[in-house]
């Protein structure tokens, strides 16, 4: 699927624009994607949707009719339009590999390019990472609500797009889900799909016996009956038994029934007794109904016998604390060599600046303890005193005995991918190992237990240089206003 | 942008396969497509996404790479398969036009045509309509709360997708927006396009008035300039008030500046005195950050200056009660005459079977007074008893005096659109103005007064007949359930 560049907002635009008036376009700028809050108020994120956004980066080029329609705005020199014309990304991109536990405060991704290049690919960056990082991580939290069972994702009616359920359904696959109604997922990235009928099926026949013995005879093999139509377990369900009979008398085996409305836990217990008393001890039950990670967990302490949970609505518009939105930016951290910071009033809205790397840190069986945003080349050693990025006053010494590791490398080198592209079931297996990897707590679905993200020394010191060197200028300006007034 | 008819659920697929081992593909289906609660909790909906929808169904068909990928799945015969590359839509639609005001249980789109293309189109429609009537209603909410401000959308990379923040744009401009910074909807819809420039842009230059006079040297014309990159009022304002003298000097005006930061109403009060005093009342106040319709209603409360709202994470999610989907489902009503009805525990769960139309009741000076659910024909008449759809206990009879319309019309025959396409103007036109036709304190952003939507004495009887006959059904099943036990 092409990804048009004006699939931007206007002021990337406009800012090329200025910067090549003024002769800057050229000059060498690192930016740095990060989240200051994880999502869900959990103790984690899964980082996905970097192998979409490097295809973006590689194929980004204007169309003619794109530039007709961006000289129509009259906003724009024609120096400008013939500068977009030949406009390539051939930067360099810094990440961690999808389905990597991440944390809020920490660059997930960084560009190193031009100040043009590394500018203008701010909005698709964010509009890529923003919600495949949403999804992944939503989909990582009820897979591990589900402790064992099976999710699986029909979220597409309800995603934001049209094509939101694409992305969807690939990033719920970096985060654990086993497969998706989605067809087109199907195709493009070889997610399993998933499906059977839906209410109107049963509707479509005189009665529901008819219908299921219809489904059954066209799918001997696959059949999910849904058992919900009128009544779960005064007619679905004994229908369901009804037809499993005559599926094993043919040598098939009735895979499941689906239960999509009324009290989920109590049906499915009652539906597995009907079902074991009647020799289907293997057809499997799935259960969905606007499930999410805290109605999949409450269900499991009630003993709800469900093997696959269907999860739609919630997972797909990424429902819960934060209302939706990964709040990712995009923030210039160093231009020609010199770092660069965002003040604010508010302390966790100052930016970190500078060219980073982040540590991670790992006790000797792997486990993970603390991650570090260290200035490159800086080598945390035991001792070192490391600082909490939004209080500088809690700061502690690095403790010994600690393996470092580096969470990001370069995936990208002058607009070209470094390697090759990993398969989803990859990703989906590190997201899977990293969670279990977390210290206690820290995959908490509320309250969790915070994972330490600290600042180097190096990076507190010179984030304290800059905030004061800003101090100075805005008193000047301060007193200037005094004056006016 | 082609839709793929593979962006759709498998159960869609596996059910038309199924009908077409039975024989009933071409059995003549209506479907009804509908809310069961407004969204947001509030008092109304806006339709938006029916232009989208048509395109979409006039161009359904498969490409043979489809049918490929389709055929490796081996779910599906081959005679299945070459059903699908002849498959088009030909079916019938029936809705209001967009921007149409529409409330929680009446069908604001049907299909008609054989089974198979009304069954199929379900999950394509679904994802269309549900999430730009979300978005427009949201827009609308904002726009009714800022009251005369200017609404402008800025969500694109906090958009789902990566093209949601395409629909997010027009169906926004549906909903009253003015204005998007995404830059293909503007290509794509002719939306006018907005925005200016980022902190980066700021932090690139030596100092913020550099930067200033940096930008309004490129655009003197469009210049509106961040000011809170490191002291809004300190710095950003005066600032900005230096380099609108240079502007005017030069003949010149600056258009505004923005606050993305801190607290707006505070800060715009006191730029708003600043820029006045300086001689520059004209210079426009634009406020952003995590804005809301209840953000902006306590703002207007509290005596904001703002002038223009821009509007980005929760138009584009649609945060806010209901949590970012709306609940839109699509349900078969009638098969060949035949009228159908899906009951459930949950009264609010059980469809209104057979085809309908919904009218709409004015009075004289044309303000809205309520909808009746109808069977095709029926006229509603003073006097007609009509009933509550989720608590037929509840019924009233009909006063004189109401002037009736219809509220949907033929917007497509035989798989081909009916009349030209509206533009994105009349539809805001639209909404705005039916807004205005709401009784008294539907608008209300929080428990609003509930809008009045019935069912006709002849649907009752109808819905009542068949819940009977299943009752009857399932009563039988039950019985020879209790046998077995």
């Amino acid at each position: 699927m092409r990804y048009s560049p004006l699939l931007t907002d206007l002021y990337e635009l406009t800012m090329l624009a200025g910067y090549l008036e003024e002769g800057m376009t050229e000059q060498h700028a690192t930016f740095d994607l990060f989240f200051r809050t994880n999502p869900y108020e959990g103790g984690y994120a899964i980082f996905a949707g970097l192998a979409p956004a490097l295809e973006y980066l590689e194929n980004l080029r204007f169309t003619p009719e794109e530039l007709v329609y961006l000289t129509t705005l009259g906003l724009f020199t024609p120096r400008f339009i013939e500068f977009l014309r030949d406009f390539r990304f051939r930067g360099r991109v810094t990440a961690p590999p999808e389905g990597t536990v991440v944390f809020a405060g920490e660059p997930i991704l960084s560009v190193e390019g031009s100040l043009a290049e590394a500018q203008f690919v701010e909005t698709g960056l964010l509009t890529i990472i923003n919600y495949q990082t949403l999804v992944a991580t939503k989909a990582a939290r009820m897979v591990h609500a589900a402790a064992g069972g099976t999710v699986v994702e029909f979220g597409l009616r309800r995603a934001h797009g049209p094509n939101g359920g694409l992305s969807c359904a690939r990033a719920a696959t970096v985060g654990g889900v086993r497969g998706s109604s989605n067809v087109l997922a199907g195709m493009e990235y070889g997610i399993p799909v998933r499906g059977t009928q839906a209410h109107s099926w049963v509707m479509a026949f005189p009665d529901e016996l008819t219908s299921f013995r219809a489904y059954a005879s066209a799918f001997p093999d696959s059949t999910i009956l849904l058992v919900d139509t009128w009544d779960t377990l005064g007619s679905g369900v004994p229908h369901a038994i009804t037809v499993a009979r005559e599926l094993r008398e043919r040598g098939n085996e009735l895979q499941g029934i689906r239960i999509d409305s009324g009290d989920l836990v109590y049906l499915s217990r009652q539906a597995r007794t009907m079902l074991d008393d009647a020799g289907f001890p293997g057809v499997r039950i799935v259960g969905s109904n606007d499930l999410d990670e805290y109605l999949i967990d409450s269900m499991k302490n009630e003993g709800s016998r469900i093997d696959i949970y269907g999860v739609g609505t919630r997972l797909a518009v990424c429902s819960g604390p934060g209302g939706g939105a990964l709040g990712g930016v995009y923030k210039l951290t160093e231009l020609e060599g010199r770092p660069t910071l965002k003040r604010s009033e508010d302390p966790a809205k100052s930016t970190l600046p500078g060219r980073k790397e982040v540590r991670r840190g790992m006790s000797a069986d792997g486990r993970f303890l603390q991650d570090v945003i260290c200035t490159p080349g800086e080598e945390p050693a035991p001792g070192d005193t490391v600082y909490d990025p939004y209080n500088p006053l809690r700061q502690v010494a690095l403790p010994a005995g600690i393996r470092w590791s580096r969470l990001g490398k370069t995936v990208m080198e002058d607009g070209v991918r470094c390697g090759g592209e990993e398969s989803l079931e990859v990703m989906a297996d590190r997201s899977h190992r990293e969670v279990a990897l977390l210290p206690e707590g820290c995959e908490r679905l509320t309250n969790p237990h915070r994972y330490k993200v600290s600042v180097s020394k190096r990076l507190q010191a010179l984030r304290e240089e800059l905030l004061a060197q800003i101090n100075n200028q805005t008193t000047i300006h301060r007193d200037g206003q005094d004056k006016q007034e």
